[in-house]
């Protein structure tokens, strides 16, 4: 038996997940998790609903193999095996969304790579990682629905913050809640903004240097747009 | 004289209504439709009106010709045919959204398929379909407006489940209200994500396999977000 | 002196206003008019101010020179004169438009036509005139701001339902407030598709034919999607 | 010691950060400041925060080299220096706007000037600057955080209203906050009409007679429309 989470982070997965509806990286899909504060081997993440509808209640605590140990019988994701086997590869990874993220959806079905467009996607510094499902699996319903293709799909993202999921979408990380879902809300404005800017010419990318100074100093301006976005959402009950 | 329809299933329909319009598959004009729960040889269509007005008092039950059985002398949609055409030519068929989804549009004029982007999007596995009505008809005001014409779009859908109307829209069709509602709101996802992905580069779209599976699966998920957009309409009073 | 507008008829242009406002055709700019229903040589027009505020008493009779009657110190708009020589050299024309609609920005400064992508927009059947200003009175602000530019405007024209106004925006005409500001809805959304549309490949419009019985047949369903209007709208007060 | 700052003023200033958010020219980041009306060797700017939590308290008054007079020890935006060296260098400047409004940070990126498509944006009639930091500076967090990088900008802004940042976003400077905001607005809309028209076709942009008769007409509308975002804001708290 592992200890409760703490409660604070619960209050704030929560609200993780109304923030990535309301900005469009979610719809009815998609989902989001965090580690377990005082056991590293087991992550929070929502059962089996909407991400928009989640409430304390709603968060179940998972080990690393994708097993719940308090669904009660509710339903869980397909795909909590992208969840536990990042937590497993990554140490240094506290928080992971995964999502249909509109914007970012082209550029895995034409292989091409995210790259930092401004300042606030220094993150994408390394640029997008690539999962290819097809040459782990073959042909598949495109989920990752076990331990396996959720090994692969960590070992596609590598070091990286981000990777494409070909025909699917695409999942990021981060060091924390905050940082994860600053991440996966600004990769989408980057895609849309990478997009319009190959329409209208040659696009000068941050260069590595400019990538990983401009994500370090944004780091510390996370807070401000988190609290912003938690007024936004109001109580979570 | 037939049965009452089930009092569950005209709630749907009248969600149904609602949902299209708040996510911008139909705007004042469209409509949808369910086949009658106890004769298949009749369906529940909303009268002529907007969709996002739509109540109870306000669907009229029609036979396969397009008939009103209790119109009482309300006004009915021009394009019902649509709708009994595609009950008589598909047995399977439970639901049928007919729309001017805007995403959509620039593909029937085109002449271009679509294709699924990703897996949200397996039901379009075959491809898209495509009506012309001038091949049919010659020169007319567009509409699906006899049976003759609803005919010869059934034809043209197939075993599809979608078939795009060259200058006028699309129409989709499901096994329940939930699942014709639920590919009504993925087309449209998918042609924007389609036509984004082609000015990108080459798109990899989901092989038939995949496409297939795919969509096995999204259909044991259809609750979760039926759930979402049913909390998000709220009373249909 | 001339007789009081009805009061339903104002009604109607106050409402309208509120419709162009909420559908982005108008932002903070643009105004719509109506021909007075027992005088064909007023019309009505809302005093210098933006179209989401307009109330009753802010609308304004005017002669077809543009002069007001009734404005009582208050500003008038610059552009009137669009309004009083479309009236006059349009006797059919019972109300106009004039906007900034974004999407049909893009047509008139390529030198571009609208042309009828699908049965809502038949009313471009014709396609669109262009106005272009310089060759009228070279270099000025853009404004239709006497009456020698509204009659070039009005020359433009023609017989035409939308006129592009190269480097400013469009102005539409209807034979009621009802069919003016469902065509200059839709031509704002007819402009993104035949965008969308062209950059997927090569567009099959309506044909002349298609595009005046589509559009006879429309005028026959404005009322519904006005219904749909006037309830979002909800009380002018 | 200087005076207090005129509270009508700082009022307005409240009010354009909202304005700013509402319409997407900022989101969590960005800021807008104003001259300090009695010095002016002093401008007013919120503490570090989103700008549509703005309140009257929280705007600090700073010196022209971007030092905090009454800060208290709240935290203030890394880049003010973009503010106070503006004001140093352009004794017309009375109001300052950074942003990364979306539409304009490609032509930033591309190397490509905003040109006034229609006659809204004719405060664009030089065409736009660009600032290129690394020029200045090499590899940096993208910026303009000290005094001699906020220098460099005032350069490279000059004369003009608009100031590209490549791999940041924009500044847009005005003779009042109404026109700084009003500038803002457009820059961004007149942004993605750019990239529209482009796609389009040869694009005729205003000539710099037509864009600098088009300013000077619209500055004599701004109230119009400040007056609508004054009410759609609605009270400040």
């Amino acid at each position: 038996m592992i200890a409760a989470a703490d409660r604070a982070l619960v209050d704030k997965l929560v609200l993780a997940n109304r923030i990535l509806y309301r900005y469009g990286v979610v719809d009815g899909f998609g989902h989001a998790s965090v580690r377990h504060d005082s056991s590293p081997g087991h992550f929070l993440l929502a059962r089996n609903m909407a991400p928009a509808l989640v409430r304390r209640d709603d968060i179940v605590t998972f080990d690393l193999d994708g097993t719940a140990l308090d669904a009660a019988g509710r339903r869980v994701y397909l795909e909590r095996f992208i969840h536990g086997e990042i937590y497993r590869a990554r140490p240094d990874v506290q928080a992971v969304v995964h999502s249909h993220s509109p914007n970012v959806i082209p550029f895995g079905v034409t292989g091409q790579s995210l790259q930092p467009v401004f300042h606030m996607s220094g993150f994408l510094g390394e640029g997008s990682a690539l999962f290819e499902i097809r040459d782990v699996a073959g042909d598949t319903d495109m989920l990752v629905s076990n331990n396996q293709l959720g090994a692969a799909l960590a070992a596609a993202l590598g070091s990286r913050s981000l990777v494409l999921m070909r025909g699917h979408g695409s999942t990021v990380v981060g060091a924390s809640i905050e940082q994860a879902i600053y991440r996966a809300l600004y990769a989408e404005v980057n895609a849309r903004l990478q997009m319009q800017a190959k329409m209208l010419g040659e696009v000068k990318y941050l260069n590595a240097q400019e990538a990983a100074k401009a994500a370090a100093t944004n780091d510390t301006q996370v807070a401000r747009v988190w609290e912003l976005w938690r007024q936004e959402i109001g109580s979570i009950e």
